[in-house]
């Protein structure tokens, strides 16, 4: 498929009238001279955002089935790109091409996942209270099932060019729940951006879809994107990225005349605890696997493991001395962008000259590289300095040794929202870890067991989400099929007739759906 | 059951340092000498939401079982404030007796139904993905419930001095969450609260509960609840009042260091569609039914019909002939504290003030009574005059006449957000209806068909809520069932040991829930 820079429009490709802008080969810094893009002018933003106020509607109305075929269809032409969109991402965002390959088939995967879920029609919580005629005063039938918010501003991630960007969770999710979606391109990787595009486009052609259905705008700065959040059609926003960006969105967000909800996925240290008993049993084991995780993708994950608490105790030296060893051997690594090296270099500089910081080890120095890094703290030490770890986006772990429970305890009080939090434990450890759950459970969406966090399973039971500031809105999951409500509210029809009432709700369930009618379950007539 | 004029901060009555005020006899304007109140300070906000704050983790961690009895007990105990409560609440709110007793038994009713749902559990959205360790990579068995965001800030409603109020809605779904609530009484009924606040509290107290998880304050103005929404121990808040309170508390939220959501119920004009068949065949029924519906309880209800849309044709003249005749014999009615007297004075002022505005009858005239009215205006005229009609809260109805089906469109489509729309029709208005049906369910929270709104059934199907500025998250209800899922957010644990996971997800479905395994519904171990 051929790119040339366009952005897509309600159908149509179009070229920018904005800054000129060429994307940046990763590995190197240098331009990648074709194709060169253009920045959206507010027309742009103004005409991608009418034509998702006009799909909504039509689109709202399509059965679920063929809402379902949309995204298995997306799904396909997505895959078809193959090599040429491995070869794209790649030079843009300096990711090797296993992990893209396996990045498109997570893609490819969550777009089906989301058109099985649609089918199933769960989601739509279909409710059925029927009528009480000889009530007094009498009651009329009553129904509710959940709609689309309306059209969605979605965000595609730096660090996840497919997945989490213009075909990834947000897109799909805002889809299944019938609302049309306007991508504002990440700017690191234009050219992937337009190849899925391109793909998405012809999927919403090919199913005689209105094509406000989907548009991409590209833009090399933010205002843009701004001018998207502000536009009155835009119902909801979907995001990853830094912090101070997502702040900014839901700013630009709750001044709106009218506010809306934004998911904005914006930062985690993902505190990693080694319980006593398992520290002392396994701390090569640990330390290993840990700076396995940590350095994952350049440690470029919302989940990479940066914050470790530990107790004083049996294993902590083999620990620290094994981790210190592995992080020395780790090699130097490709940032996604110059822009986020550059924000790791700083970081990560912070966070060495806060008091009591002891650099265990650095990783491997390469130009145009950057390196992992290991710092140790003690509990007392930070309380002193009243410094807590920030994220530092990249392949840096700060080590946390604690005097006791009590003092790791007062230290994850202290600690902001998180995405996950780990718990590496031996039977031995079973008290403490009770003791910390509840206060894991209102700090972080996912608590992992012996585990490392930086996998995130596309699936039912899964929770990428997390109390702010990890997320704007910890009520919500990005990855998984729960990611759906997110794009949805409830409506209730009350005394309708049947003629009038959405399928999933009328008398005879031509859908066939598990309804909640009067309290129970039930997939019959009703 | 005696009441003082104190607060009730963590399980014990305590008398404030602030402001004093007594209540007001609603129908006579003069005050109730007895108790005198007096108002909170800094000291009891922060002793009340840091004493919810520790009560949540054990108040999370109790059986449902114990939740639902809790939920129960409360039911009971108000229920038994019997007369006392009725005599008290007449004279704060001049709402006479019957409507009293029947929000007693709506708001009993309530803590039942959500007690019910508790035991239920299907609310915490319980989800299993089996273990794969065959796979490569192995999956960990990954398992999803909600748990309760954290202690919420409830605002009592003036107008439902029971059902919206210290032990309403919102409390009743927060404390269902797992949630402690921190009430902030509605000056205008003081003693009602304090009366069902001390059932509350008994109802904590015998359950051997924290007593943080029930507290209640009390102020004449508004500085304190401004005061407990910045509180960080707060996680959430519930308000039903004026849309000013309403985004106040909104931006108060969003600029805490932690934003949290706030869920308002702020206003609404509740768009009323005489379709052409429906008008033409009972002009008189719909005229009286109407004007019921728009008086009732003086018309200070949310889903108070204030703006009534119809086409010119045959039965337009005979309904606003009849509608008038019944306006005009409207008898004066008292309104809940003289504040909101005077805002529906100067409300209707305003609008028949608007240029085209036709008044087309007023209602009875009483001292220190306010009256009911009726205003025409044509569709062009309002369109000419760049007006569209606004709450009045009260007996107060606009009637706009519309040429044709294009001009009734075109005013809905700029209508705010609502809570409900009506359509009254038979079967030749069909075609007409499925026109509006996308743009009505794009606005409003709830359809009506032959009916009209001031009802709101407390049950799983209802939806109170809407669109912005109807409230300020139209992906929530306030009543009935699903109202719980405002107060909840979904964790993830993630290859946890059965011996921590909570009772829900354990492997032996303990709970004999119904949980969704590997994306099917089962009640099985799993």
């Amino acid at each position: 498929m051929a790119i040339d820079g366009s952005m897509l429009i309600n159908g149509q490709a179009r070229r920018g009238q904005g800054a000129h802008f060429t994307a940046t080969e990763a590995a190197t810094g240098q331009p990648i001279a074709a194709p060169v893009f253009a920045s959206a002018l507010p027309q742009d933003v103004n005409d991608a955002a009418e034509a998702a106020r006009a799909a909504f509607d039509p689109f709202q109305a399509i059965s679920l089935e063929a809402r379902a075929a949309l995204l298995d269809d997306m799904a396909q032409r997505i895959d078809a790109l193959g090599g040429e969109l491995t070869e794209r991402a790649m030079a843009e965002t300096g990711l090797p091409a296993a992990r893209l390959e396996g990045e498109r088939a997570r893609t490819v995967g969550q777009l089906r996942m989301f058109a099985h879920h649609v089918r199933a029609g769960d989601w739509l919580d279909a409710r059925i209270e029927p009528a009480l005629p000889e009530r007094q005063p009498p009651r009329r039938r009553l129904a509710l099932q959940r709609v689309g918010l309306g059209p969605v501003a979605v965000f595609g991630a730096s660090n996840f060019p497919l997945a989490f960007s213009v075909a990834g969770g947000d897109t799909a999710a805002a889809l299944a729940a019938g609302c049309p979606v306007v991508v504002k391109a990440h700017p690191s990787h234009p050219g992937t951006s337009e190849l899925v595009g391109r793909a998405v486009m012809a999927a919403v052609a090919a199913a005689g879809l209105p094509p406000g259905v989907f548009s991409l705008l590209v833009e090399s700065g933010h205002q843009m994107g701004v001018a998207l959040v502000q536009h009155p059609a835009i119902q909801a926003v979907g995001f990853t990225g830094s912090r101070n960006a997502g702040q900014a969105l839901m700013r630009v967000a709750a001044a709106r005349p009218q506010p809306i909800p934004v998911y904005a996925e914006m930062s985690s240290i993902n505190p990693t605890l080694l319980l006593p008993a398992a520290l002392a049993a396994r701390p090569e084991t640990l330390a290993r696997d840990f700076v396995a995780s940590l350095t994952l993708g350049s440690g470029q994950f919302c989940t990479n493991p940066g914050l470790l608490l530990a107790l004083e105790g049996p294993g902590l030296d083999a620990f620290v001395g094994a981790a210190s060893a592995a992080i020395a051997d780790a090699p130097a690594g490709v940032m996604l962008n110059p822009q986020i090296a550059a924000a790791y270099e700083r970081g990560a500089a912070r966070e060495c000259e806060v008091p009591g910081a002891q650099l265990l080890a650095q990783g491997q120095a390469a130009p145009a590289r950057s390196r992992a890094a290991l710092l140790r703290h003690s509990a007392a030490g930070l309380r002193a300095s009243g410094h807590l770890p920030e994220e530092v986006f990249g392949p840096f772990g700060v080590l946390v040794v604690c005097a006791d429970a009590d003092e790791m305890i007062a230290l994850l009080e202290n600690l902001e929202g998180q995405l996950t939090a780990t718990l590496h434990l031996d039977d031995a450890d079973l008290p403490l870890a009770r003791r910390l759950l509840p206060l894991l459970q209102r700090k972080v969406g996912r608590i992992l067991a012996n585990a490392f966090p930086t996998g995130v399973e596309v699936c039912d039971a899964m929770v990428h989400g997390g109390p702010y500031p990890a997320t704007s809105d910890g009520r919500s999951t990005s990855v998984g099929t729960a990611a759906i409500e997110r794009f949805l509210r409830p409506v209730c029809y009350d005394g309708l007739p049947d003629a009038l009432l959405p399928a999933a709700l009328q008398q005879a369930n031509p859908l066939g759906l598990r309804r909640r009618v009067a309290s129970r379950f039930s997939d019959a007539a009703a």
